[in-house]
């Protein structure tokens, strides 16, 4: 293995230096031996970053509004990290032509960080890599750090849950939107933008979510009152309304103290997924492993239930 | 609690009546008192059921094709169980009024289960109880298994790994189908669908596809060719096609060897499920769950990382 001094790239990342940000994230991501040693040199200096979670049905315009805000933040001088995690967002490898295009200002702009994570591998793979490119942008400096999800599916459900603030998309004549929020992202809203604005039929999304809100309202408390933004995110309408909604609700969180508790949240979390992880490694040990082959030959065979064979793994 | 004769609820669903299937389905997904038992009861009649994954991005017809495969089982006198583990299907309660029409004939037919899984819950929850419903309807002696899920996300990619075969469905100008096929179904496909072959398009869908199957070939050796199949899930043209690919694919995994192969795997995956589940549900106890906020606290303060965190936890 070559040698890696962590102090050094860390302070090379606070500096600014876009490529030592990059080799960090690398060096969490491939789970490699200094994993420990970056995870301990950020340590002191995360917790500043305002986590914005986006997500949405594919298609509702994820990475144009992601965009938007970007240049938003950028216009008030903010450094902006950008982790993607939708496998259908330009930013992760998917792109239309058009988008990257669109995109192209942002990515030489050295303020601006953008990181595709990949969405395939071992299970609890992204679980434990989001967070911790999360704490190399945090402790690198930026200001407001986005992680950009597609809105179905428990993984992204739980890296949603990642943000301090989740900013749920939907688009008018999108019966999936509504029904994918319907089967869960609604309850993760903090902030709903209703993105192509301009489009027949928003009125009726924004109708259709006020009163999905009001049903919802009972169970959620009175606290926050999610508030729904109209945008056009090609055009860069109504990125000032959603940039003060966002406003809006840090202050909320700050004044009420649930910042700490999601942020408290989020760690125990983050250990959780890294524990299991451990957990599973130690099972992937040869000798391990060929007991965890026994005991599924034995399950798929019938002579044992999961449970029991669980129970012999576990010890 | 209540009381519950498992094995007479076993006894029940094997003679065929839908209410024990259910009720034993319901045990498993609610981490019942009863979920040991239930799992021991079923092991000996596990096996039997040839189980099919069907997947791929919302509004490519998925639900519509699942009914006409129903259709085409039932028609060759086999009994038919369906998991809906897709947020979007009229299966799983996102229903267009349409859709649910075209499905009645199937849910009075007593020889077809269908049962929508929830995609919310606790991290690992769908990973766990989808494998032991799927245990449940095969040992109730279901001929086919069709487990429908979305083709995004890593949990939904987890699932379709249950499957003895893979269909991928795609369908005509939909860019997002073939960048959900990029980010990584394409390599899980073990046949794939191009449904609303009647539209435009249909036969650039269907070159696209043959050239990326021809481009991945190298990587996957030369042993399964896998088929392109035409469909018009809703006037049911095709189904014989689609019918006849699946049954060339069994044969291939029995003559192979592949088959006993993937069913080890998946115990492998439901074994480590159950007891990743286990352990989370260990450090849920109450003194385990006060260690874990006082670690949680010290690591959103920067005080300790996440990994000194884990180590500390598992101990």
């Amino acid at each position: 293995m070559s040698r890696v001094d962590v102090g050094a790239l860390v302070d090379e990342a606070r500096a600014g230096r876009p490529l030592a940000v990059a080799r960090l994230i690398s060096l969490v991501e491939d789970e490699s031996p200094h994993l420990r040693a970056v995870a301990e040199a950020l340590s002191p200096h995360v917790g500043r970053a305002r986590v914005l979670g986006l997500t949405g049905p594919p298609g509702v315009g994820k990475s144009t509004s992601t965009s938007m805000l970007v240049s938003a933040f950028r216009a008030r001088d903010l450094r902006v990290g950008v982790l993607a995690v939708d496998p259908s967002s330009p930013f992760s490898g998917g792109a239309l032509l058009g988008d990257r295009i669109r995109l192209h200002d942002h990515t030489t702009d050295p303020a601006v960080f953008i990181r595709s994570m990949a969405t395939r591998g071992q299970l609890g793979g992204l679980a434990t890599a989001t967070p911790q490119a999360l704490r190399v942008l945090d402790a690198a400096g930026f200001d407001v750090v986005l992680v950009e999800t597609v809105g179905v599916g428990q993984s992204e459900v739980d890296i949603v849950s990642l943000a301090d603030t989740t900013v749920v998309l939907l688009a008018p004549g999108m019966g999936d939107g509504i029904q994918a929020a319907k089967a869960g992202i609604l309850e993760v809203a903090d902030v709903f933008v209703v993105n192509k604005a301009d489009r027949d039929g928003a009125d009726t999304t924004v109708r259709d979510l006020r009163h999905m809100i009001s049903l919802g309202r009972r169970e959620l408390g009175p606290s926050w009152r999610q508030p729904i933004v109209r945008t056009v995110a090609t055009s860069g309408s109504g990125a000032e309304d959603l940039v003060t909604a966002l406003a809006d609700h840090h202050a909320w969180l700050v004044s009420t103290g649930a910042l700490g508790r999601r942020r408290a949240a989020r760690a125990r979390a983050e250990i959780e997924a890294v524990a299991l992880r451990e957990l599973r490694a130690r099972w992937g040990g040869v000798r391990a492993s060929e007991r965890l082959d026994r005991l599924a030959e034995r399950v798929a065979a019938g002579a044992l239930d999961p449970y029991a064979a669980a129970d012999e793994l576990v010890g």
